[in-house]
C-alpha cells in the first residue's frame, strides 16, 4: 500500500464477528481484528477532557504509543529531517480521538522542492497496529527461558505492526499511530522538500501535517550494493503454514515474493536453507524440514534429489534478488538424528550419531561429495557455505573434518562463541553479542576475505527487538555493528511466526518478537523499520569512512570514529540509547 | 533336522537362566524355555504309581497330549499306515517319565521292505513343544473380538510346536510328545517298509517302538504340481523383526528361505505382496509395509520405484519356487489411507480417500498403470492379481472401474461374500467358510479359467486351527475344500508372528493361533502338518475322481463322492472330525 487506502468490499464486513466488523478469523492476510488491551488505562473522564474531539500531531519513531491511554505529548504540528538520496526516513505520527473515526484514511501529497519533485508513490504509509508482547526474564537479564504459562507473564498490547490496509474505524477513546516511509529516490535533486500528511475521515474534517525532508547531496547505494552482511533467517515452511498452500507451490512462492523481496531490500546476503529435518530440534512453531531428499537404497547406497533445493535457492537468487550466499543447517543439529528414506522399510529413518561415529561420516560423508557436485553444476559452490550455529569446538572440529574429507574446499560458517583453534577453518563467524575477535585475527580474516560477524538472539534483555524492545534499540545494532568492526549482523529469525503472529507476538520459549520480524501479509514492523535505519547508518558511516581515508581527513574520521566507538557493550545504556543515535546522527547528516 | 539330534555345546547351556539351562532369553531361535503350565495337573503321587520310570508308546496325531498329566492311554508298541508315493504320512510317539531323561535324544532306522529302503533322511523327527493358548470366546461361537486382558481368558499350555532342537532334558514328571513324518519318496518301491523309532538318554537304556508303512502303488506329485490353490498370507516384516535382521537384507532373505521353502512344500501358490503401507490397518503384531515407493513430485506426478517388490517376488518364485500368481493387497485397505513419499514436504504424507473420489483415482489411476508396465516387462502381468478382502460391494465396484479404467486386463482378486454383481470380474474369488458358489456360476467359472476357492479366519469357532483347535480340524479343511468344489483354500496368516510366537501363540485381538501356523526357527506345527495332510487328501481324491470318471467307474466315484460330500458345514461334529477323517481314509488308501 503506498499513499491511499481503499475502502473494504462490504462483503469482507459481514463475516466479522467483533469490533467494528473486523475480521476476527484465524490466518488472516486482509483486515484482522486485534486483541484485546485488559490492563488499566485512561479512563473516559480523561479522554473526554480533549479539547478537539480529533487530535493529529507529530510523533516520534521511539516511542510505542499507549493504544488506550491520551498519548503525553506536546502536540507538533511541524516534522524535519534530512537524509541522503537512496536513503529511507521514518516519521511517525499520531492520532488521538473521543469520538469514533469513521474510514479514516491518510494520503501524502507529493513532495516538493521548487520543480523538483519526490512523489507521492515514494511514500509507505501505515496505520500501525497493536500486538500482544510480554516481558524480559523475572530479573530482567535475558528473553531466553521457557515461558509455558502465559499467565505468569505481564503481558500487554503494543504498537508494532505497520498494516497495510485501512481500518474501518478508529475507535473512540483510543491513539492510532501512523508510520510514514519516505524512499528518497537516488536520482533526487538535493535541496528542501515540503510536503503534506493528511487525514480525513466520514465523520471528522480533514487534518492536515507539513513535513519537511532536506535531500542531502550524498547517495545512499542499493540495497543490493550495501556491504553490510546482513542475515536474517528465512523460513519458508511457516509462511505455507499460515498462508495455508501447500509447500512449494506456485502460491507459495507467490507468498513468499514480497515477504522476501522486502527482506532483499533490507540489504540481506543470505538464503538460509535446510539440508536436513529439524535442524533446530523443531523449537519453531513451524519447525523447518529438508530440503534435500535422501534415499538409502537397499545396496546401502545413497541417492539425493535437490528438487526442492533449487527451486528455493533459484527463486531466492535470481527473482529475488539475495544472491551472495548461501548457508546449509546443518551437520551438528541441535538433536543428533538425521533423517532419510530407507528403501527396505519404505519409510523415513533417523541415523543416531554424532560427529566422529562412523553412521555420521557415511550419512554427511556421502552427501558432502554429491553435494559438492550438484552445487558446482549450479555454478553455486562458491556461494555455499556449510553451517552450524552454536555448538561446541569438539563437535565442531569432528565435523569440519567430516566435511574436509568429503570436499576440501567447502566454505564453512558458524555462529557462536570464539574457537581460536578453528576460526581459521571458518569462511564466515559470527561471534555472540559482547565477544570480539582479536584484532590480528579480525585483520587476517579482512585480508583472506572471510566474513566477521555478531549476532542477537534472546540471551540479550538490550539492545533486541523483541516487541517490548525500545524501538531505538533496533538502530543501535547497525551503529553496533560499525563500532565492533563487524561485517554484518546476524539474527536467528526474520519470519519463524508463531501460531497467531499478527495478533500475539508472544511464544513459550522466548520472549515475545523474538520469532520474527516481520508479520503475515507482508506486513513490516516498527522494529524492522528501525533496524533498516541503522543498517543504513552503517552504510553512511562505511561511505564517509572511506572517503576521509581517501582524502586523508584525518580530524573528521576520528571524529566519526569517536562517536561510532560508543556504540559498545560497555556504553549501551537503555536510558541513552535515542539521544546516542540522534546526536550521532546530527554529525552523520552534517557532511 | 532329520533323525539324529546334535548335543548342544556347553556354552550355550550357560545362558539359560531358567529350567534345565534352556535359553529364556527373548527372540530364541535355537533353543528356548517354554511357559510355565499353571493348570492343575497330575499330583507327584500320580506320577509316582508308574510301574516302569520312563514311558514310550505310539500315540495319536489326533492328540495335544497334556505336558504334567499322566497320558491316559493304552500302551502301543507298534504303529502302522499306509500312504502313497510321494505322500508324507505323520505319526506321534509319546514319552513320559517320573524321572528326568538326560540328554535324550530319538532316531530312526531306514524303513526297510526287503532289499527297498527309504532312508531315514525321509523322516523328519521332532520333539513337540508346548505353548500358551487360549480359548474361543465365552460364548463359544467365535475366535474374533478384541482380548486385551488375558487373565480374562483361560489360558493353558498345549502341545503343538515341532522343535528343530533336542532337549537338554525331559523333567521328571513330565510328557514329551515326538511328531514323526515319513515323506515317501516318489520313487519308492510299493511294498510294506519297517522301521523302528528309538529313544536313548545319558541315564537310560535304550527303548525302541517299531513301526510299518505301506507304501501304496499311486503317486502324489509333488507339492508344486498340486492342483489345491493354496493361499497362506506371507509377512516378511514379521520375519525381520523377530529375526532382527535388516529388511529385505541378505539375512532376512536366509531367514525367510527355510520358512518360505516348507510353506512351497505344502502347495503354496500365491505370493502375497503389499503394495500401500498397512494395507490392514496395521492389525497384527507387525503391520506390513509397501513394498512400492511412491513419490508425489513437485509438478504433481508421480513416481514409483519396485526394487523392494522385485526382490520379494523374484525370491519367492525363483529360489522358493511358489510361482502361480502374485496378489496385491490392496486397493481398499481396512483404513482408507495411502502412503506416499511428499516431494514437496520432504516426508511421507497420507491421502484419505474413499473409492470414487478424485484422490482415489489420482493415487491408484496413476499408480496402476505404472504397475502393469512394470509387470509386463518383468513377465508377471499374467500372474499378478489386485487383490482386495472383506470389502463391501459398493467400495469393490468403484474400486474395479478405477482398475479397469488403468488397465482393463488387470487381473482382479477377492476374498469375502459373494456378490452376483461383480463376481465376472474377479480372476480369484475367495468365499468366507459357509459360503457357496451358485452351481451355474461355479461352473462358468471353471470353463473360464477362474479361480474359486474358501477361507477361515477368526471367525469359525471350528473347524480352525487354533492351537486349542483340535488337530484334525485342520485336516479337516482340505476334505472340506473337495466337498464344497473349491480350488483350493486361504488363511490371512502363514506367519504374522506375536510378540513371543516361540512361547505363547495369544494375541490382543483373535482366539490363540489366529496369527500364525509355523513358529520361528523353521519350526513347524501340528496344526500345519495336519494341513498338509488335508491338502494331500484333497490331491488324492482328485486323481482317484480323475481316473474313475476317465475309466467311467461311476460306482467307485459315486462311492468317492459320498464320503467326501459329508465335509459340509451342516454336517461338520466336533465329536466326529477324527473319526470322519479316518474313515474316509480308508477308502482313500483302499484303491
Amino acid at each position: 500500500m503506498k499513499k491511499t487506502f481503499l475502502f473494504l468490499p462490504i462483503l469482507l464486513l459481514l463475516v466479522c464477528p467483533v469490533i467494528s466488523g473486523q475480521n476476527c478469523s484465524s490466518h488472516p492476510l486482509g483486515e484482522y481484528c486485534e486483541m484485546t488491551d485488559n490492563k488499566p488505562h485512561d479512563s473516559a473522564e480523561v479522554w473526554d477532557k480533549l479539547k478537539q474531539p480529533v487530535q493529529f500531531s507529530w510523533g516520534s519513531t521511539d516511542i510505542r504509543y499507549h493504544k488506550l491511554n491520551v498519548p503525553k505529548m506536546n502536540k507538533q504540528s511541524f516534522w524535519q529531517t534530512k537524509g541522503w538520496k537512496g536513503e529511507r526516513v521514518n516519521a511517525q505520527a499520531v492520532i488521538w480521538t473521543n469520538k469514533e473515526i469513521e474510514a479514516p484514511t491518510i494520503r501524502v501529497s507529493d513532495l516538493r522542492s521548487g520543480s523538483a519533485i519526490i512523489p507521492s508513490s515514494a511514500v509507505s504509509l501505515n496505520f500501525v497496529r497493536y500486538v500482544m508482547t510480554d516481558e524480559l526474564s523475572k530479573d530482567g537479564t535475558t528473553g531466553c527461558g521457557h515461558r509455558p504459562d502465559p499467565a505468569q507473564w505481564d503481558s500487554s498490547l503494543v504498537a508494532d505492526i505497520l498494516d497495510i490496509l485501512p481500518l474501518p474505524v478508529i475507535e473512540a477513546r483510543s491513539t492510532r499511530p501512523v508510520w510514514m516511509n519516505v524512499w528518497i529516490p537516488q536520482d533526487a535533486r538535493p535541496g528542501k522538500y515540503k510536503g503534506t500528511l493528511t487525514l480525513s475521515g466520514k465523520n471528522i474534517p480533514d487534518m492536515s501535517l507539513p513535513f519537511e525532508i532536506l535531500v542531502l547531496n550524498r547517495t545512499l547505494p542499493a540495497p543490493s550494493d550495501w556491504v553490510f552482511h546482513l542475515d536474517l533467517w528465512q523460513h519458508p515452511y511457516s509462511v505455507a503454514r499460515y498462508y495455508e498452500v501447500p509447500l512449494w507451490s506456485e502460491a507459495h512462492f507467490d507468498a513468499m515474493r514480497p515477504i522476501m523481496k522486502r527482506l532483499a531490500d533490507a540489504g540481506q546476503k543470505i538464503i538460509t536453507t535446510t539440508i536436513m529435518h529439524k535442524p533446530w530440534n523443531g523449537q519453531t512453531y513451524d519447525h523447518f524440514d529438508s530440503m534435500i531428499f535422501r534415499m538409502k537404497k537397499l545396496d546401502g547406497n545413497w541417492e539425493y534429489d535437490y528438487t526442492i533445493f533449487d527451486k528455493w535457492v533459484e527463486f531466492m537468487m535470481y527473482e529475488i534478488g539475495i544472491d551472495k550466499q548461501i548457508n546449509c543447517y546443518t551437520l551438528i543439529p541441535w538433536a543428533l538424528s538425521f533423517d532419510y528414506y530407507d528403501q527396505a522399510t519404505n519409510r523415513i529413518q533417523f541415523v543416531e550419531a554424532k560427529p566422529g561415529d562412523d553412521a555420521y561420516d557415511d550419512y554427511w560423508g556421502s552427501f558432502l561429495k554429491d553435494f559438492a557436485k550438484h552445487l558446482r553444476q549450479k555454478g553455486w559452490f562458491d556461494k555455499t557455505t556449510i553451517t552450524m550455529d552454536e555448538r561446541g569446538l569438539e563437535a565442531m572440529t569432528a565435523a569440519i573434518k567430516v566435511i574436509r574429507d568429503a570436499e576440501p574446499a567447502f566454505k564453512i560458517s558458524s555462529a557462536g562463541y570464539y574457537h581460536e583453534e578453528i576460526q581459521h577453518e571458518l569462511y564466515e563467524l559470527c561471534l555472540a553479542y559482547g565477544h570480539s575477535f582479536p584484532e590480528d585475527v579480525r585483520e587476517e580474516r579482512r585480508e583472506a576475505g572471510k566474513i566477521s560477524t555478531v549476532y542477537t538472539c534472546c540471551s540479550e534483555p538490550y539492545p533486541n527487538t523483541f516487541t517490548f524492545s525500545p524501538p531505538a534499540e533496533a538502530a543501535w545494532i547497525g551503529w553496533h555493528t560499525m563500532a565492533g568492526d563487524y561485517d554484518g549482523y546476524l539474527r536467528w529469525a526474520y519470519n519463524s511466526w508463531t501460531k497467531d503472529p499478527l495478533r500475539d507476538t508472544r511464544f513459550h520459549t522466548w520472549a515475545a518478537g523474538d520469532c520474527y520480524l516481520v508479520y503475515p501479509g507482508n506486513r513490516s514492523s516498527i522494529r524492522f523499520e528501525r533496524l533498516i535505519e541503522g543498517i543504513q547508518d552503517f552504510e553512511k558511516i562505511r561511505i564517509l569512512k572511506e572517503e576521509f581515508q581517501r582524502k586523508g581527513n584525518q580530524s573528521q574520521l576520528q571524529k566519526l570514529n569517536q562517536i561510532v566507538s560508543q556504540f559498545m557493550p560497555d556504553n549501551f545504556s537503555k536510558e541513552h540509547t535515542e539521544k546516542m543515535i540522534k546526536e550521532a546522527r546530527v554529525l552523520l547528516n552534517s557532511y
